[in-house]
């Protein structure tokens, strides 16, 4: 099923501490701690909490500075949430693309505890010379031969929808370091470039940003920077797994297959699964998502007969895109959205 | 640094799933949730905890069959362990061997807290007749081509030593499913396939048990099972890294080195640090170790000077076993704890 493109020792380092979600673990409705998947451009840094602050400055009539317990003092918002990696599905683009090797596993949902930032830029009266917002982290490092300290921007009009949070808080718990501590970003609907986590300032400026993290990475090509999440359905491989190959192995009989589609175009209207490798296709049952932000769990009635058997599944969401059968490659390997494919073998 | 051997992308699903220790979480004591390495050779299973039990029978005079209260119920010991994957440094072996890829990070330090096991091994009455203990997981698949439940066994001298836990809870948190909610074997000085995760059986058997995971897979050889874990130093990389190459750069200065130094044949007596890739050396200040079972932090005063230099550390346990330059190839990748070395650019 996997093309046999050989992986670079430097990108292995890269995904020996990047993870993905083992997808067995679609069956969680929320992703438990350590299961999320994770994007770490540089290092994860040490935060005292004690000393940190965060500032809101730049083109606002009044500069904040504000310590964690200020921010835990004010109103609190938890929303489930589904975060996806820009890359994912990345290492199956074909010319190979040396960068985070993602297959299909960099995709999460979290609930997140955190503060509205719309208040916060209006408690600090963001000039109407503004057009972005930018967020950034402590974390610095050097990509595409530039030091920086990771940064992005989003429009105003973005920045300040209602959904967009200043999260403190993962699944009830404090930030653990990987996630942010103490205090991260979350843009819902957007891939997860955008959910700067490590925060150290928010900054109304009068200009699109240039951060190299905006200007260069994540853009489809020079004019096209990467759109929302595109529509999503991953599959819960059924049966067993060889260790190596990871081939699945599944008794003759009835099997109920389950999976996990999301979008940040819209809600997820329709997943359609097919049992032939993607010759015919049948329409899964959908659940309820657990917040208009989170992926929606769907199942479909499968009677597995002896054999191998290609599996798929293609999600469309509210605003019509729908998944296709390959994905389109770009320079950065963003947004491959392409239908996963899962081989079982079953026998008696 | 590193050999421009591919990796194939079956080999990179390996790597998606189960990940290593970021190195600068090495700062932690105790590794938070998340950070820990992962090793799970098939899937995670969905166990649901009302109706889990665990069997402990066989070789014994008395069958047990216990809930999670009950062994909740049983005296608790909480113990700081660190545990690595036998397969750590693996993919840094020549020539290539196809298996889980690990560089150098597959380790991590938690706070289990569990029931000790003889006790229960004393109250089911283990007969005389008895070798070995068995370790049985829910988790269930295919590994040199033989279909399995994972499966280890201890001499039964072994699985009576005070610090052998059944483990439920890891830094005061039930255990997640990722470590093997909802019970697993601790068993401190051990590599990590000894702690058997997802448990659903404790079977004391009359002769060596020759399950695959025994009998094939963890050998250095066919006559030798991989031993105790071998002494291993890493190092906190300092300064900053670039994304893709994980080269660091650092301002010049004075700089302190840090790590973390392990072994399970005894403390860790000596740390030493190279900052002039392994010519000479210098002996790190050592610290207290969580527990006798955990790693020992350690520093190291360098003055760094322009250039490139490579830093190195190795570790000495009280067995007098010290970490080689150059790990031995052997067919299925274990002990490599050959020392690390870190590339590091220091400008103005």
């Amino acid at each position: 099923m996997l093309a046999p493109v050989g992986i670079s020792l430097e990108e292995l380092q890269l995904a020996a501490r990047n993870h993905g979600l083992p997808l067995e673990t679609l069956r969680h409705d929320v992703t438990p701690i350590g299961l999320h998947y994770l994007l770490i451009h540089f290092d994860i840094p040490q935060v005292d909490a004690r000393t940190w602050r965060l500032a809101v400055d730049g083109l606002v009539e009044r500069s904040l500075s504000l310590t964690l317990e200020e921010l835990k003092e004010r109103p609190a918002r938890t929303l489930a949430v589904t975060l996806e990696c820009a890359g994912n599905g990345r290492a199956l683009l074909s010319p190979h693309i040396p960068n985070q090797p993602w297959l299909l596993e960099a995709v999460g949902t979290a609930e997140w505890t955190g503060t509205p930032l719309a208040p916060l830029l209006e408690e600090a009266g963001v000039q109407h010379a503004a057009v972005e917002v930018v967020f950034t982290g402590l974390d610095r490092g050097v990509q595409g031969d530039v030091e920086h300290d990771y940064a992005r921007s989003l429009p105003l009009a973005d920045a300040l929808r209602d959904e967009v949070l200043l999260a403190y808080a993962i699944n009830g718990q404090p930030l653990p370091p990987q996630h942010g501590f103490p205090l991260r970003l979350v843009v819902p609907g957007w891939y997860g470039m955008t959910h700067v986590k490590w925060l150290r300032s928010i900054t109304a400026v009068g200009k699109p940003f240039d951060g190299w993290q905006q200007a260069v990475a994540y853009r489809l090509n020079e004019d096209t920077p990467v759109p929302r999440m595109l529509p999503r359905s991953l599959l819960v491989p059924p049966g067993i797994p060889d260790f190596l190959t990871r081939e699945r192995r599944l008794s003759a009989g009835p099997c109920l297959l389950e999976g996990r589609a999301w979008s940040g175009h819209g809600p997820i209207e329709r997943v359609e699964v097919s049992v032939d490798g993607g010759r015919s296709w049948g329409d899964a049952t959908l659940g309820e998502p657990a917040s208009e932000f989170a992926w929606r769990g769907w199942s479909f009635r499968w009677d597995a007969t002896l054999g191998e058997h290609v599996l798929a599944c293609r999600a469309t969401d509210a605003s019509g895109r729908t998944q296709p059968d390959e994905g389109e490659w770009n320079e950065g390997g963003y947004c491959n959205n392409a239908v996963q494919r899962v081989r079982v073998v079953v026998t008696y």
